[in-house]
């Protein structure tokens, strides 16, 4: 069974939109739907046994990554392709302790861009979040769900992926298992004559490898679709003679320029490392997640991850899970690898990661709203006055940990545009707001 | 995106084939491995990273339902095609008590083809068993697992899924939610035309529909084959012309004959129910199961289905689940509609389904192994002297519910071939005599 893509480029098109996990820049702003008019359960998506014809969201006939469907896409990711269970084990889950805040959607700040005063409350819809959960210390303070989530579902984390995978590498060097001074030929040798074989482990950590690899969208000779087809897990083209899966993809990535020098957020690093962490581990990167984490934090569900055709789970964008139980990793974070009175890992897994990434290198990759950052393994390093780091997934996916204010927020959201650029002015100065709020408070009791 | 399926019939073949829910008649018998032998861990399935290209099992390029891949391929469902989850809510899970009495692994029963002995353990491999749980009372007394499965897996349960619906069905009916003795028509109106629309609900609940429907899987015109098309979850043809997905299919199914005569086992009268269901109680099968049972009984895990092309799921044999929430089902059929001292359902639920259905429709359907049985509401009721009835599924699917011996039987297989008939003379006196043996331990104490 095979795909007859070559007499139908449109549909083509159609179908690399749709599984495409990255930015979808095709939005249209002039537009676009509010948050409320957008919620899928106002827009009736997939509702009725069987829903009409035009409130059908479809693999991969419908675009289903584009705006509005994207809404209720988001939570349903298991229902459009194949999965890997990240198994949560059979234990009883750890409950969060709750002092729920009321006063914190009144908190009010100053978008950077146009200067104007918006309130907390205000700034979820206006970023289309679909959940939202505030850790202060280890009780929950905040916690509100919109559009197609709820307690009970799970939600695309998108390339927050990217900083779960660079957590586990960071738990395999801390263990002594990987050694990430080492070449990447040496722990992958099928990656020897590629760009990565040259590349330390560090550098694709930290994502300043040397890539000839293009993410234009609007050339469809990119690379991005070349990667998109590779890692479908849909049946190939007659014909199609290109790599299968994401280790194959890989193997065909050429080096352009110097490893080392400067900060590019591709997604194949971290796809990459994904490789590297299942060859060191003897595991795929949701059962080692599951051992490593989920099974130990008192996870309520399980998560889950997308799969290649060849069942290898997407390392740089695959990951599915619940709001609560992020945020029970971004609580691990915080509280530098130990949860519920437990050490999950060593302290030094969290410290390397906060430590951040080289400044200059970042710099040169232009991120205008995280001026002043870094990457380190996978997550982004704000370098502010509360060293805060996040992990980020475009639409708006964030886990953002504030040691200094002790605050972890996780939120999900479905943004109609991809770029987290264009919702950040709406969304790091409330965080700051908050632990401003949040500092305050300890200081007054 | 579509599939070049026209000048491609082999893979077409392929394609059906390993998609095809139901049974696979071309295992062959004469080079068969051992159970043993056929262990995915000794022939390697999709272990390494990646496996090496013989060692692949993927969807829907190789035959993954075929003997020895379907070995592995029962525990991985969801790696393989799109799901949706069948929730167990957030709270703790129920443990079962434990009483495991090594003496059953002893029992002696003698096979009635070749009038062998056999024991207890010995019927295990020779059953191809992937798992397997006996209940005695509230207790688990055994519990095993081989092949692809441990406690923290799960397993196609195939074709029990339409107990499950049928359970459902007779929920609603006991919730005063359904009237089972209405015409089909009169609740899905679309299915008027169709040889459902003049069948009472019962008909279709006891599967003794006159429908013209062809399961003649050497015939590449056969009706399994439309409906095999119709239900994938994959990229239509180009140019396809036919039915998309569970609903559509059942609209074009044709009468044939009068209903109400003759027990037919076709998996279509249970997505019509599954239809049936969805549309009184305004939520998909998964949905419901979660919120009448899975959520209800203690689950240990999530449970999940596999779903068509438009979202709806598998009702004849989508669902996979781990042994003991499938055992925590069982004891809940045993008690009644009681679990952990809840009630979940009225008592009626299950006498109506233990009554049994019209003995004289069951014969003329030629069940040797299940002379004078009959099935209603989608279970198999035997008839026998313990009054046992059971939930069954291609390759050895069995929930079997002994009411006298209080015992409840869980066991998930993946025997070589698809049709029970091959495996009940080494399964049935076994389970009989288990129940002896526990009555008769009942006595002694």
């Amino acid at each position: 069974m095979a795909l007859n893509t070559a007499a139908h480029p449109y549909l083509l098109l159609i179908f690399l939109l749709t599984f495409c996990p990255v930015e979808n820049t095709w939005a249209k702003q002039e537009e676009r739907l509010t948050a409320e008019d957008s919620d899928p359960r106002v827009l009736k998506w997939m509702m009725g046994s069987p829903p009409p014809e035009d409130k059908l969201i479809m693999q991969p006939q419908s675009n289903y990554f584009g705006f509005p469907k994207l809404r209720w896409s988001v939570c349903h990711i298991r229902e459009l392709l194949p999965t890997k269970q990240v198994s949560r084990g059979l234990g009883n889950p750890h409950p969060f302790k709750y002092e729920i805040d009321p006063g914190i959607d009144s908190i009010q700040f100053r978008t950077p861009n146009e200067n104007k005063e918006m309130s907390w409350r205000e700034s979820l819809s206006a970023n289309y979040t679909d959940g939202i959960l505030i850790l202060h210390r280890d009780k929950v303070v905040y916690e509100e769900y919109f559009g197609c989530l709820n307690e009970l579902g799970k939600h695309a984390a998108m390339s927050m992926t990217k900083s779960i995978t660079g957590l586990l590498a960071e738990i395999l060097i801390a263990e002594g298992k990987l050694d990430d001074t080492k070449l990447v030929s040496s722990v992958v040798p099928e990656l020897t004559a590629s760009a990565f074989g040259s590349a330390t482990v560090r550098q694709v950590m930290d994502m300043t490898t040397a890539l000839n690899y293009s993410e234009d969208y609007s050339n469809p000779e990119a690379d991005i679709w070349r990667y998109s087809k590779a890692a479908s897990p849909l049946p190939k083209n007659i014909g199609y003679s290109g790599p299968d899966g994401y280790y194959q993809y890989l193997q065909t990535v050429n080096k352009s320029g110097e490893h080392g020098h400067a900060f590019g957020y591709k997604t194949i690093n971290t796809d990459a490392l994904g490789w590297i962490i299942s060859r060191i581990s003897q595991r795929s990167i949701s059962d080692l997640l599951s051992e490593k984490i989920w099974r130990r934090i008192g996870a309520e569900q399980d998560a889950y991850m997308t799969v290649d055709g060849r069942g290898v789970p997407f390392a740089g964008g695959g990951l599915s899970a619940s709001l609560r139980d992020l945020a029970r990793l971004g609580l691990l974070m915080l509280n530098k690898g130990v949860i519920n009175g437990e050490r999950i890992f060593s302290e030094s897994v969290v410290e390397q990661i906060i430590r951040g990434g080289d400044k200059a290198a970042f710099a040169k990759a232009g991120y205008s709203s995280l001026n002043g950052g870094s990457y380190r393994s996978m997550w982004w390093v704000l370098h502010n006055k509360h060293n805060a780091y996040t992990a980020r997934g475009v639409h708006g996916q964030t886990i953002y940990i504030d040691p200094t204010a002790e605050m972890v927020i996780v939120r999900f959201a479905s943004y109609p545009e991809a770029k987290n650029a264009n919702i950040d002015p709406t969304s790091l100065p409330a965080y700051q707001a908050v632990a401003e709020y949040l500092l305050n408070k300890d200081v007054q009791q």
